[in-house]
């Protein structure tokens, strides 16, 4: 149900009606397209003429976007069937596809050239960039299929260009900033990151003094802490704690005064220099932060004061927006807007009710139409709807108020207290197999007494994590509903996942090049003989083996993302075993670059969401709309977003 | 060489000579005390009597400071010597200890009852806390010799208390401000705690119902993930990353799918879990921060404004305190003060050399107090004072040149680069191992040199820590000086050290109580039958007796300590294989107090204390004495202090 307005004429006494022409038709077009710029961020200067607008239009619509997205996707997904393959496709097939994908980003890049001034479009790295990446990937297709005919050994390498489309593409904007970011923190990374190897080699240095005329040995009966760069790298690996205690016990065992070295060694080099790390990447990704919400800030605020002089007219002295024009270019901008909702955001911008708008509140436009207003309908429950003398008979009645009391609530928390003690009882019994249907048969019963009670909107809410409300009520954590909201932006804003998307794909290029057929992985059933030591004479009796870590392998792209997966976690390098000893660096490169850098970024924007959540009021504009929503007592229920300023901020990241 | 002042007089125009009365002499020391106890934030009302303030300044004497800590070491480091003992001493001679220490605790609480109101005296409730904690050690005490002696077994359980003394005497100030940080956040954290225990919970449950029924073992055949409690331990120990991968690594084994299932665990429960409560953490520790500087700053008005009303004169309208008066305060409050330096106080604080000032300027005097500037004697390189015609000789002064050159500073560190190539290479090489005392000449020579040219002071520098510039020199990274700082003050606090320490001995205790004896250590050499398995017969074949992680036992203070410090790097818990199952609840109470939240304290001092030194400006009061040094021209070179605000707001903690 819509709500009604008591007199539409109310809002039209002001209209002055414009007659329109069809050049005004044409501004209005253009004014649509800036205020959905200005709505969406993008920050591309286009040409203005009529053509390119449609093809402007054209470019930025969602299923062109889309098309792009699918064929990223279907680009990067070739991993899994290109050799070393987790299904196996015939190379031809492959490389055919990949000459498709290759030629849509062509497509989309003539586009795109299409759109912009040309001048503008050879100036912009990122279309270079696209431009290279795909014409290396076709050198590398033809030198291939070149090697392979004449029989040669030959390696996909422009296979670690393809996630870097990810960045390039025009929708990459806030992979771009967040890479940005990083960019810009690199120097201070790096300048702590030298002191922090330093300080490395040093303790090294003085364990290698400390210990090599001891001849003390590992538990494996190896010599321990002899050879210095040995040192180096066991305590690099120390740093991610991921040898300790091992690698302290031989000394420890020798003296208990060596235990102080480690422990100084631990102090400074795993926790300090870690929240140093932190807190440069939380230092520079806050400041770049500001920075961007500023200049995106001025690069709406030009789009929007284009679109004003396109649809200005003098009144007086004034060149303001009429509030035909303004209804206008709205339902273009948004066609599926109400107008209940168009009529409260006018009112808003014409606080003073003059049937026009200046500048000033012409331009908070886009901000206006971000902010979502969720316009209630005066629902009732399904039923009540359906069969009314039913719902309100008495037996009914009663049984809404038996679901709405408190005592409800507490006997289905009684029953999710004794369904979690059953879990933990014996699972082999079978009578207690068996509660677990009733149990499902009460919840059952909870969700259809709750249906038949309340409203659709109160028990299905807007965001679906909300939900999870439900489950919480149990443990008596409402406090933390801002947190679940935190978690919940985390989660929309994708970029942390992408990121670590492109810096997983790289590695597992490389890694898959390198160590691919290393180590193979053998079925619980099988009883193959080299089953002991994963199929590599080198890994007998190593540790890799006996710990069963086989299929932690390179052979594949999924088992590679998987193993990267674990090395993010603790450092676990078996594979410098099987290889030459420098395949090392891989390792602690992945190290530096994920545990470092992405990690850090990823804590850094937690905090900021965190502190966003917890700490800012709400923007004047936004306490406005809410102001307009009261005073007009619109029964409007409003679900009006989070703050504005911090909430475009996080949508950056 | 004292700065001398041109002409001394200047400053004495406008004396106003004032007899000193009895009364006066005591408000002068009043005085004093106030703007003491302003300089050093302490908060204590005493009463005002003569006889009190004596015994107040006594309290207040770093030499009675001195004994109070030294009496809470020797009481604490009782643990060495008591059973468990790392150094067994006679049971009498450790209660004889452990009384004087008692007896010197309570002196100094009758001292401190002296000194301020009595009503005062038992509202506090650490004071309460402090004779609670001796009457109870002393009931232990009675207790303990009592069972002894009918020969039953007897526990020292008041020894967990000891460390609760540090917290509650004058002295921890700093330590109860941290303290405090901590329990406010408390509500908040066990909120999420709670979430993070449901997530973990019913991650259980779906690994219960996804595994249960696969039979798959680990990979010493154990049956794996059968026990609903087993797995909420072994999830709860991936937390840590104690024991990724193995615990993911049989489903990984038998189908690549359940590495999503590990995968989503460890990005809720592991990342973004443990972001959150640094979040948290940190967001509180600035909160109260702010909180507790604005009150400090409070407190320190008000101490100044009493001061100022008991030396106030009247001077036509306005009250004032003289420059004579001040003179006297600052002489008695800070009598090593130079007379140069006091001066130079003066002529700030009476900005329009009134001489007088009104009580605006009066209360800044604990924050200038508190700056610190040295003094710069014109010095110059010692054989230029004792020799001059041989220092300003020709050769001299090449040399002195040479050294001077960017050239000197090349070559050495080519020097150290070949130093760092040798030490790299083959150690067991006698010709190698020989050339390190070239090496260490031609440092030597370096040092020689440069002393030689620059004065002392240009090479010893203030801080310590700034030595180690000239190291840094080499990787020639000196835009992290500012870094150095961060760390300097990291350790210049010893709130966190102290915290550490708090927790760490009770934990101890508790761990030596419950599980000394459990596990023997035998020497390398050791031939004895039981050594395979750390003298345990349940511990056969265990991984922990394999690893010969045998030392790490709770069977004395030391290794006590060692083994939590293990246990805070990573989670490692042998121990519950030789005790009861619920022996893991220690574990986990240890990993949520050290990791939860006393780890993420120390992050967030760092983090803030990095935004500090990077992000703040110089305080007023801090440039307006700059300008006043530039202004006089005294050839003073200052170093003052950091940023005064941020700098009392790190030192709080």
């Amino acid at each position: 149900m819509e709500v009604a307005w008591s007199d539409e004429s109310h809002f039209l006494i002001h209209h002055v009606r414009v007659r329109h022409l069809p050049g005004e038709h044409m501004n209005l077009d253009l004014a649509a397209v800036y205020v959905s710029d200005a709505q969406y961020n993008r920050k591309i200067v286009f040409d203005t003429s009529p053509q390119a607008i449609r093809l402007y239009l054209l470019y930025n619509h969602w299923g062109m976007q889309f098309l792009v997205y699918a064929f990223i996707v279907i680009d990067l997904a070739l991993a899994i069937f290109e050799d070393p393959a987790v299904i196996p496709l015939p190379i031809w097939a492959t490389t055919m596809i990949e000459i498709v994908c290759l030629s849509a980003f062509g497509f989309r890049l003539v586009h795109y050239a299409k759109v912009i001034p040309l001048e503008r479009f050879w100036k912009d790295p990122k279309n270079i960039c696209i431009i290279v990446i795909i014409l290396l990937s076709l050198v590398d297709i033809i030198i291939y299929w070149l090697l392979k005919a004449i029989g040669l050994f030959a390696v996909r390498w422009s296979r670690v260009l393809r996630p870097l489309l990810l960045v390039n593409i025009t929708e990459g904007r806030q992979l771009r900033r967040a890479l940005r970011s990083i960019r810009n923190a690199l120097p201070q990374i790096l300048c702590v990151f030298l002191l922090f190897m330093f300080s490395v080699f040093m303790f090294s240095l003085l364990a290698l003094k400390l210990f090599v005329k001891r001849g003390l040995t590992t538990t494996d009966g190896d010599a321990y802490f002899t050879s210095y760069l040995e040192i180096v790298f066991d305590l690099y690996v120390l740093v991610t704690t991921a040898n300790s205690p091992d690698v302290m016990m031989p000394a420890y065992n020798s003296s208990v005064f060596f235990a102080l070295f480690f422990f100084i060694y631990i102090l400074i080099n795993t926790y300090i220099f870690n929240s140093v790390f932190l807190a440069i990447v939380y230092n520079n990704y806050k400041k770049y932060l500001k920075q961007e919400v500023r200049q995106l800030v001025k690069v709406k605020r030009h789009k929007m004061v284009q679109a004003f002089e396109l649809l200005q007219e003098k009144k007086g002295e004034e060149t303001v927006v009429t509030q035909a024009s303004w209804n206008q270019l709205v339902r273009l901008v948004q066609p599926d807007i109400s107008n209940a909702h168009r009529e409260l955001l006018w009112s808003v911008s014409d606080n003073s009710k003059k049937g026009c708008i200046g500048k000033g509140a012409f331009v908070q436009l886009p901000d206006l139409l971000n902010m979502q207003v969720t316009i209630e309908k005066a629902e009732q429950p399904p039923l009540q709807t359906l069969l009314p003398p039913l719902y309100l008979s008495i037996p009914s009645r009663l049984v809404c108020r038996m679901v709405r009391h408190r005592l409800f609530v507490y006997t289905y928390d009684l029953i999710t207290l004794v369904n979690a003690v059953f879990i933990c009882l014996d699972e082999e019994n079978l009578l207690i197999a068996n509660t677990e249907w009733v149990f499902l048969a009460l919840y059952l019963l909870e969700i259809l007494l709750k249906l038949y009670t309340f409203k659709p909107r109160t028990f299905f809410s807007r965001h679906k994590f909300w939900n999870c409300r439900q489950i919480l009520d149990i443990v008596f954590i409402l406090r933390i509903v801002r947190l679940i909201r935190v978690v919940d932006r985390i989660k929309r804003s994708g970029v942390q996942g992408r990121i670590f998307s492109v810096v997983y794909y790289v590695f597992a290029m490389v890694g898959m090049e390198l160590f691919k057929g290393k180590i193979h992985f053998f079925d619980v059933k099988s009883t193959h003989p080299d089953k002991a030591f994963c199929g590599n004479p080198l890994l007998k009796n190593s540790s890799f083996a006996k710990h069963n870590y086989c299929k932690n392998n390179f052979n594949n792209v999924i088992s590679s993302f998987i193993l990267l997966l674990e090395l993010t976690v603790v450092n676990q390098c078996g594979f410098t075993a099987v290889t030459h000893v420098s395949a090392r660096i891989f390792f602690v490169l992945f190290h530096i670059v994920i545990v470092i850098i992405i990690i850090n970024i990823f804590i850094a924007f937690v905090l900021e969401a965190f502190f966003v959540e917890y700490t800012m009021e709400k923007s004047d504009l936004q306490s406005s709309l809410e102001k307009k929503i009261k005073e007009l007592e619109l029964g409007i229920k409003q679900y009006v977003s989070d703050n504005f300023a911090a909430r475009l901020a996080l949508n950056l990241f």
